[in-house]
């Protein structure tokens, strides 16, 4: 297996199914520094710097939790918009970099633009962790969820999983990569305008996934043993927040999981994943079902970047 | 009295006399590390959330400033426009709680929306401290004045009271609570569309304050101990900063503190704060004179914050 | 000497000549600090403040990244927008100043309004550096270019200087100043618009610079031994940037630094410097050869400013 030390974390792609089940050790091994509320000194001498030009607060706090429980320092910035960088001279992210480099000793970045990242870890002599690029990747998320369900189920391979949301997401491409690691047949089901790309499905046939597709949330929720929900209705952003909860509709049915349908149709023993935030595909009268683990998946999101972390600054092996 | 230890600090109507003065202790044995500018290692392996929804200055810098001397660390948004919680999906309180707790050992709150803060602690496993809700209360900015009054008249009992300014502000609310525990009459002079509404007046007067309600700050002056300033003119949004510059007109003299007014009507030993930033009820020339202490008010901002860090965090008793 | 324990950074026009060698001296011992990546605690018991009322990334991060190399902590903003002192109140500068001198130990300010720094630092008990001032002064990064060159060609006096830019910009300001202060003879190169000012020219002979205007680099390149380049070409703000990069044109060859032009006329130990972020004025092509140290301005930018910092805090002398 390739040490991680001084790697970039840019894809699923890229890992191998050897790695996973490392980061998920690594994981477990610092997870009770988070969960006693402890410091420790591991990367006492070292600074993340966040680069996220798109506004994030999940990705962004979970990564900067996760240095400052391990000792580390943080510096960046959290909108492009503060800096001359990203809003005013609309800078290459080659310059950016050869900036950034000096100001830290690992780089997190998210970014509007697809591919963002990979250019960065071009120019970078520091790694560079993939927080969200366009419609590109999220891997660090979808290692949290894998990390979850390893947690939750003790296991990944031979879990059938079911992912509802918009298919062109970043996340739903980390998690497509990522299965095709694993024995995990997997159920996607998407408005028609939200589907898999044909280039992307072609991809995934290489990649050997074994994954089909459904219009509606029944026909698959029975034999899920991992549900993973994304939105599929996006704000309204030329209403104001009083006038959008005046809105009739919502998420259609096809695409909602909720107290009901887990009653009356889902595994006993399924666990319900959400990155979060939602609007309403996951009411919130299901939140303190027996299905419910998104308040997990937010604890465990600060585990494994503190896993990351640590293993690409060289500090654990 | 109840332990201070894992409880929010909401509202000044939940305060205990005791507790006050428990407050005033903490602060009083903290607060040679921030006047000697020390380090603590006290809450080194804390982590303070610190999630602003407005802007803010004073109340946010202050807690950070007074975690970083206690030897904690910080994270968190400034901006709701940073986050995607505040901005895009306008996440309910509860989601985004039920994440930030995991991102440290305490949370500062500012929200635009009146009980925010507590939606957020009925949610939150870790202590929320209320950095002002919209209409509702600010808390720790009263107690940063009632601690500044004990440090510089060594009591509050006995001492009369004017408040200048809008009082239908979080701060004239939590001054009002507050002082419902004190020998303290208060005068409150305020423009007639800023006066306590009849709902608050009903509700001080089953808190048993001692208060009256006067139409010029000449009326009430001479008496006062204590005189506490608020803004009763706004800035003209839709007007730059040169355009409002030559603006005519300004606070109308009967809620303006001017340096004639006090020489000529003020007790010789009266205390004059203001929680800032101000527009010209008190000018500048008022600084240097002998009633000043809106500056001692900042730097207490400061040692107050150290002292509801520790105490809510179980660190000090 | 004056010491520098306590002392505002406000402008290269206060600077003594055996002043900017102490700066170089302290840099080059806390260098490998930041060259390999370690931490010291040196300052471990200071908080730098960063009231940053213009974006910024380079300079703000980097005096982030290094009070944090020295084992020193960071509050602030880095955004007007995020503060009611900056946005709402159009607070005054004294009065800002009144707080934040509480939050820390020393204040990096870069503002909007020329002298901005000044004026904090006639109220602040604590040190100002300026941060970049208008169309005032930006000494931190002219210390960073002159340590640049002393490392690069091992003396500064004697060396024959070309700038290139908008001569009515900070950065030229405190290079003139600075430059004052030894052997070193200056060609400007601008846009007529951009020259500069009369009033200026009057004050640098006073300063006694060794100076000339050329209208093409190709009149001055074959002498220099050190270029600086900085953008002639604004942003159109009124375009989004795709508009933009189908804009024909860009920077005029009379201010742009090709590597036709390096390899042709420029001396082969020539140092071109930039403190970017950059338009077209250096291609990219540039990089690679010889002549570029702006990455290496970069990091030494984080240098100067750990050097800065332990002065001001009197912890190196």
């Amino acid at each position: 297996m390739r040490s991680f030390a001084g790697r970039d974390i840019l894809s699923l792609k890229d890992f191998e199914r050897q790695e996973f089940f490392r980061v998920f050790e690594i994981a477990e091994r610092l997870e009770p520094i988070a969960r006693e509320r402890q410091m420790s000194d591991l990367l006492h001498n070292k600074i993340l710097v966040t680069a996220f030009y798109q506004p994030s607060t999940r990705t962004r706090l979970a990564h900067e939790s996760a240095m400052l429980r391990l000792g580390g320092k943080v510096t960046g910035f959290s909108d492009a918009k503060m800096t001359r960088a990203g809003d005013f001279y609309q800078e290459s992210i080659k310059d950016t970099v050869k900036m950034l480099e000096f100001y830290g000793d690992v780089i997190v970045m998210r970014h509007f633009q697809q591919g963002a990242p990979h250019e960065a870890a071009k120019w970078s002599s520091v790694p560079i962790i993939n927080g969200g690029d366009g419609w590109g990747e999220h891997p660090t998320q979808i290692l949290t969820d894998f990390y979850t369900v390893m947690r939750e189920k003790g296991r990944i391979d031979g879990l059938k999983w079911l992912a509802v949301g918009d298919m062109r997401m970043r996340t739903m491409h980390s998690l497509a990569y990522g299965l095709s690691q694993f024995d995990c047949p997997i159920t996607f089901v998407s408005p028609p305008d939200m589907s898999l790309t044909d280039e992307m499905k072609d991809d995934l046939k290489n990649y050997s996934l074994n994954f089909r597709e459904a219009e509606h949330v029944e026909q698959a929720i029975a034999d899920a043993d991992v549900i993973l929900v994304e939105p599929v209705v996006q704000p309204d952003y030329t209403k104001s927040r009083d006038e959008r909860s005046g809105d009739v509709g919502g998420t259609p049915a096809n695409y909602k999981i909720t107290r009901e349908l887990l009653a009356t149709k889902a595994k006993s023993d399924a666990i319900l994943l959400h990155s979060l935030p939602r609007m309403d595909e996951i009411p919130a009268d299901v939140d303190i079902t027996r299905w419910s683990r998104y308040w997990q998946e937010a604890f465990n999101g600060v585990v494994m970047r503190m896993a990351l972390l640590a293993l690409v600054l060289g500090k654990m092996e």
